[in-house]
């Protein structure tokens, strides 16, 4: 294993105290327990936004602390939930009293912990939406129904804009359970990810082989097929959510190409434009475009494709300016 | 090789399209010759900068078009100068009279094609500023003297700014080499990256081994050493750095510490921590940080750290609002 690394049991926490040297105009550092909060919350009066889960997916979730967007994050060990704890204190550390908005990708270790770090902080008002945008398994390695994958972060876009403009807990969490239920994603792999605590390859694929519908964590997904040409693999992303989010013509969506880690901005280009074309060829609209390496898995080599349909109030929220370390806008 | 690709001849020229599409709001590509164009350029009486070089350095240059930054950009062919004609072209479509700066990267290739483009427009008035914030070594694989690599960001950035803000030729100039001038980089390899279009790695490594000084494009750097911790791989970054820069106490600096491809966000902050502490201990400020992969070599797993030792104008500069699909702020 050859990555930048100095001891497997700090490393989580020496990048998460680096990240918050590098935006110390955005957020701040808790050590215990560990969580980054945006540095000007709690407002009073305004809804306050969390997410979290296991290390590993950078920039999700602390790259996405700041106006606009999350108020806290929780990062855990690599691919590992982090426990009640610190999800209790990052809830407690920015509600003001309006409530707080608890955003979980639906893997079970991070609905657990966030469940109990809901009971724990039973005086303050914590509303929950759990996302499960994959389309590519039901089941999963750590998953009861779909997981959660980069569709997440178009979630915590939206909730994280209703909360700035003043929205109530109910009216947040309504939007941002709306956003869930309309997004849709599904990735692949073209290699497996190295995990700088175990040095060990997640999962073997062969030198010809792509893993179809993979997790974020390696997971198993839908298949393995020979290596076929950036097209024919687009194809097999789109495919599937098309045929669960049952587009209509004029349909405006969002369109993610998100990177795994290892993954060229240049290749996630090349997705991008073969994803773009069936999804126009489907009557959709595509309003808007994200493509990047937003949820990453380590430095797996692979990509998602995600849709998110929108009305004109999700649009606006999408809209609405957003700063934060990996992702802002006027 | 496993890459996301249809066809190595088009591989560059469809990355580039796909590009246009997903940023439309931004910029819009020329087809016949390949250049990526921001949409409201030319502006009456703003000078116009502009880059350029091979592909697979991305988000450089094409990233960086937009408000505040550059007007234009040419993508070579991967790890290949473009040649005259697109560079001329590209000249031409955003001048407004006011004059154009070529930023250019220090490769043989890249200076003596953008050099032979200003001849070809000779009508336009045509300045440039040669980049070469490499410290490794000092001729190189494409090089004589010091090549250009991360720290063209912050030249680009610099000369983008003081554009905007109706600075005329000369001045626009004069500051980009000065920003030029005071910027310093250093990168390391853990791999080699694969080109999309040869199908081969760029070099090889062994399995414990590093090369340190590496070019963007796998040039050979100052030597090759064994695995170390990543605090002590940034040292062999930042010793040459430090000793090139001759900072003083309380001087100013961006640090950014730059991904190569495939190495992931949360190893970078390591990095950066390190970096920052060095540059801390010799007495300046960090004032600002970019962390993030921004000059790439394809899929190659490694970093570097670049230092921009600021003056008061410098930091306005390096401040002041850009919007282009890789940097925006407001």
């Amino acid at each position: 294993m050859k990555k930048f690394l100095n001891d497997p049991a700090s490393f989580v926490g020496e990048s998460v105290h680096a990240f918050g040297l590098a935006h110390s105009d955005i957020v701040e550092v808790n050590s215990e327990p560990l969580f980054v909060k945006r540095s000007d919350s709690p407002v009073s009066g305004r809804v306050a936004v969390i997410s979290g889960g296991g290390s590993g997916h950078e920039p999700l979730h602390a790259g996405f602390v700041g106006a606009g967007m999350l108020d806290a994050a929780v990062p855990g060990p690599v691919f590992t939930s982090p426990s009640p704890d610190p999800i209790e204190a990052a809830t407690r550390a920015v509600d003001s009293g309006a409530g707080v908005l608890h955003i979980v990708k639906n893997y079970t270790g991070d609905v657990l912990n966030f469940e109990t770090a809901a009971e724990l902080a039973d005086d303050v008002e914590i509303t929950t939406v759990v996302v499960q945008d994959d389309v590519a398994v039901q089941d999963s390695l750590y998953t009861a129904g779909r997981r959660g994958v980069a569709g997440t972060i178009l979630v915590e876009k939206i909730a994280g804009a209703s909360a700035a403009r003043g929205d109530d807990l109910a009216t947040v969490t309504a939007l941002a359970q709306r956003a869930s239920d309309n997004v849709r994603s599904m990735g692949l792999a073209l290699d497996s990810p190295v995990s700088p605590t175990t040095g060990e390859h997640s999962f073997d694929l062969g030198d010809d082989e792509v893993e179809i519908g993979i997790g974020i964590h390696g997971e198993p997904g839908r298949r393995r097929i020979a290596l076929a040409t950036s097209d024919e693999l687009t194809d097999q992303l789109v495919d599937p959510i098309l045929e669960d989010i049952k587009l209509s013509s004029g349909d405006k969506v969002v369109l993610l190409v998100n990177g795994m880690g290892a993954t060229p901005d240049s290749e996630l280009y090349l997705i991008y434009g073969q994803a773009r074309k069936r999804l126009e060829a489907a009557g959709a609209e595509v309003a808007r475009s994200l493509v990047g390496s937003y949820v990453t898995s380590l430095d797996m080599a692979g990509a998602s494709v995600t849709v998110l349909k929108l009305d004109d109030e999700l649009l606006a929220l999408f809209d609405a300016p957003v700063r934060t370390a990996a992702w802002t806008q006027a």
